[in-house]
């Protein structure tokens, strides 16, 4: 096995400064003999070579090392490969290639401003604040005339006209009462979905970036609510459309140059006529919205980043395309008042070659993760009849197709961008994890890889608790606080133990990935640092058993997770995942075992 | 087999407006069944899916159509195909696909200005000036301080100093001599490298960008040559040099705002003090370029288009990256003077993030054609010892290695782009073909690839008349006009008969591109128009028959060149390649049979 990733196992500094002399290696594991290692990065466009020498031998494998300069904001490597046979293959982020092909998937070096430090640990909570919790005071406030308001067990209206106004009163005191949940959870970070003023339950449809919705108790409950959270430590994000506004926002009025006005009428999101489609290449506009960025988080108000709505059709219409520069600005304005501060896309689709460009830090993942999970763990029988916006049912994949897609996106970002990127589950947006694996056994497993690859794990409140739903709007369950006897509680506890296991365990944080098996029902991965290796193998289904290699001659683990044997390799290395199934299993292992 | 490409057999419009509807195809051939196919297009970044319905069914398989709306510049798609059985895949430009991807490989609609019309049907013959062909009065002309003055059969360095300074004085008037034979030969557009005043042989170094070099006659001789060639009906595209000047230019003396100095000195082409590279940033600089590209396009020089040198560094320096900004530019600027010009970027590396940019029409693809012919070809024993900089000799690959490069690469970009590349078995900067090939039947299998398959091919002068070289300095080789004794006249009659064929047969030129067979020695494609189908087998080597799939039943073929017997497909479409090698064969098959 021929291994090289972006983790600091593998890069002397993974966040380096422009024109920074950066060391990478290469991990070469027993049994594979190599003659020469080179490593090529493109400088200002063209290729060079260096020569990588070995650096050292350990239990481990043998690792070379090259020097590479990082020349340019992103600067593109790979390497080029010799067996003692005489073999010769590239490695690329997409693994070993033995023909030619493009940049798209080398590694990178990326010397824009990095994400803040905490972000790599963080735990996202994910509220949506009307379906959270109510405090007393909800109750008195007035419904508006676009709500239909609903008791606290109203069931959840997954489409029609109800599914933007039923109204259940969730706010922001609420949320503050139950930071003992979410703290109890493991989660360290808060993400709210918008609070301005609007017109729907949602909020999506902002008709005022400059206040805190009355209905969630106006810009002192957040400031209250700010208070709370970080009195503990932890870290509140928001959530800022920058696609579009409401058709409500006094903008739409009287600033006819921030949206795209013709004959026919007007641009808007999907088509959807509430939501008007804002135009980037007003200077009035990026101002505003700088302002907007930066006023949130500052004093007293103080949040810890952002997440951005639409990024990926933001500033896109037509012959326009200012993506970048949207992205870039807020960055740029995000930096000034909080150089500590999170900024991530929501992207559906394919949001890698909006990343890496000194814009967002990250993007809600659901390419790269949340499909191919659900893709292997989903249900024979779904509630539910398309993937996420693609026609036809989701279709039932095995682990090597798992991680073909996530290869392939992770490939065409930067280790960094995809460590910063939120893995999810589901959202808001999307039926929910339950639903879709259709049990709990299934839902542990996909929980155990939410808190073992590589990224940002979000919870979406309610996942935690085996909650259901069909569809996003569905999916906005409230938080069934009084009626406990519906939590899941082995579930709940699951996800406790996962978030403390990944707290407790550096190498599940900051780690390289090396994938040791996918086939069919198994999937058996390995997180590294210097100092730990982690062991995860996950079985969406009973079977034979499965003997897996990747391992040094004997090495030994104990069990962290899911309550299987202590794992022994064998003198070549390998070891057996027995049948069981569903099951998640996570070991402790000690690669370098002394005295063997 | 399911197959969708860029070509007007399966796309309405290749050259759409802004806004366009274009109906695409899909083509299922006989054996597969499929349920349902939906074309995905992304519009202002967020997917969108269109229902595909069968159209026809011919004896060529079932064709599924799809409307896509040309939102962006750059519109991608894809295809969602469900199989009778179940089975989702993906088809895009990388082939199908059974599990999620970026949409990298996407297929593409591009609404930037097309490339000329006449480019699609040019064959081009390049020539480096001081080494093609010397008039009457090139003997008169005094030697510049510079240059080591060479008898024309002076044999040429190829490494150390005299290697940029042996002239042998090759001038314009001598290339106008010889229309005769590049006419002949069936090229119908000359390539000069660079004809400015500098202080090499090669002139990459310019001096001023005003000017001819008198050593080639100065002005007024690239009038005549221009007349002469346009009088032939033949084109003549000429070399900017965009990344540096020579350290003689005029410019590096009076305008420091132009270069990178700084306290260390300042930056030049891969360290080459002699060339300092040119900083875009400058205003004023692009002002010029603007001036200078547009000047030689016009009356009385008329050139009908640039190779760009260095296009891949022009523009790009550490956290400087104009190089989108330059190629738009160039391209405004050629386009307002002449909307008929070509833009072509010398692109050693690769090409795929800076072509449909509304810049570079096509690049000189070395990446996605010439090395993996090289790989596929090349001779046991190997006269040089890299690889087109990679270090390490050629790596000797499979057909399917050829194929697997080539479409990595031709995946990247849209058809338009890959068609307007120039296809290229080597140039002044290469190693000879014949020297990578080691003999003439190879030889002749390369050049068949370079009629045959898609985009432009460019034949380096001399390659026809099988001149070895091996490296780019050592293959300048001088024409060997009075040598004919040398020439390889079976070569030359090859080039003659491919270059004819191609010019006959409008399916090399504009048909769509299916790959029957790629395994070991073997490669066997197809080119296909609505009207005409063209069958292409090469093999590298004799071994034992192959028979092949991908016609239909009972399909029958004239062959076109190679001299094979008639090619009959058997009830099942399949035929059979005899073991015959190395050998290149092209039939006009008759896909649909009447009366069969």
């Amino acid at each position: 096995m021929i291994h090289h990733d972006g983790s600091g196992l593998y890069v002397s500094n993974p966040e380096p400064a422009l024109g920074e002399i950066v060391t990478v290696f290469v991990r070469v594991t027993s049994g594979t003999r190599i003659s020469r290692i080179h490593a090529r990065s493109v400088r200002d466009g063209e290729p060079v070579f260096t020569s990588a020498t070995i650096d050292r031998r350990d239990a481990g494998g043998e690792w070379w090392r090259a020097e590479i300069e990082v020349r340019n904001p992103v600067t593109p490597y790979r390497f080029l490969i010799r067996t003692a046979t005489g073999a010769v293959r590239w490695l690329t982020g997409w693994g070993l290639t033995a023909h030619d092909l493009p940049d798209a998937t080398d590694f990178r070096l990326v010397a824009h401003a990095p994400p803040p430090a905490w972000s790599r640990d963080a735990i996202i909570y994910q509220i949506f604040p009307d379906r959270f919790a109510r405090s007393a005071a909800a109750a008195e406030r007035p419904t508006p005339d676009w709500a239909v308001r609903c008791d606290w067990d109203t069931p959840v209206e997954g489409s029609g006209p109800l599914a933007a106004t039923q109204l259940y009163g969730g706010d922001l005191d609420g949320i503050a009462e139950h930071l003992d949940h979410v703290a109890g959870l493991g989660a360290n970070t808060l993400y709210l979905t918008p609070f301005f003023p609007s017109r729907s339950n949602h909020r999506y449809d902002g008709t005022d970036f400059g206040a805190v919705d009355p209905l969630l108790g106006g810009d002192r409950a957040l400031m209250r609510l700010s208070e709370a959270v970080h009195a503990r430590g932890m870290r509140l994000i928001g959530d800022l459309t920058t696609n579009h506004t409401g058709d409500a926002h006094e903008w739409f009025r009287t600033e006819p140059d921030f949206y795209y006005f013709s004959d026919e009428g007007y641009e808007s999101w999907l088509g959807v006529p509430s939501l008007p489609k804002l135009n980037w290449g007003s200077a009035e506009l990026r101002r505003r919205f700088r302002e907007n960025a930066q006023h949130w988080l500052t004093h007293p108000f103080a949040l810890d980043g952002w997440r951005i709505d639409v990024a990926n059709m933001t500033g896109r219409r037509a012959a326009d395309d200012w993506t970048h520069e949207v992205a870039a600005l807020l960055h740029r304005a995000v930096r000034q008042v909080r150089p500590d501060a999170m900024l991530v896309a929501e992207h559906g689709h394919d949001s890698t070659r909006d990343l890496d460009a000194d814009g967002w830090q990250g993007t809600m993942n659901y390419a790269g993760f949340t499909r191919p999970v659900w893709s292997w763990l989903r249900a024979g029988e779904l509630p539910f009849a398309d993937f996420l916006g693609v026609p036809g049912e989701i279709p039932f994949r095995d682990a090597g197709d798992l991680v073909a897609t996530m290869t392939a996106f992770a490939a065409q970002t930067s280790w960094r961008a995809m460590t910063h990127s939120w893995q999810i589950l589901g959202s808001h947006d999307t039926p929910r994890i339950r639903s879709v694996v259709g049990g709990a056994d299934r839902h542990e497993v996909a929980a155990g890889l939410l808190f073992t690859l590589p990224g940002t794990p979000m919870i979406f409140a309610g996942d935690e608790l085996g909650l259901t739903g069909v569809n996003g709007e569905h999916s906005r369950t409230p938080m069934p606080w009084n009626e406990t006897d519906g939590w899941d509680m082995r579930t709940l506890a699951r996800y406790r133990a996962l978030a403390r296991l990944r707290h407790d365990t550096p190498a599940l944080r900051e780690g390289g990935l090396r994938w040791a098996h996918a086939a069919g029902d198994v999937l058996v991965h390995l997180r590294e640092t210097a100092d730990d290796t982690v062991l995860v193998a996950a079985r969406r289904a009973p079977g034979p058993p499965v003997r897996v290699t990747g391992l040094v001659p004997h090495a030994w683990g104990d069990n962290l997770y899911g309550g299987a044997e202590p794992l022994k390799a064998g003198a070549d290395g390998s070891f057996e995942i027995d049948g069981d199934g569903p099951t998640f299993q996570v070991w402790s292992v000690r690669q370098n075992p002394k005295g063997c």
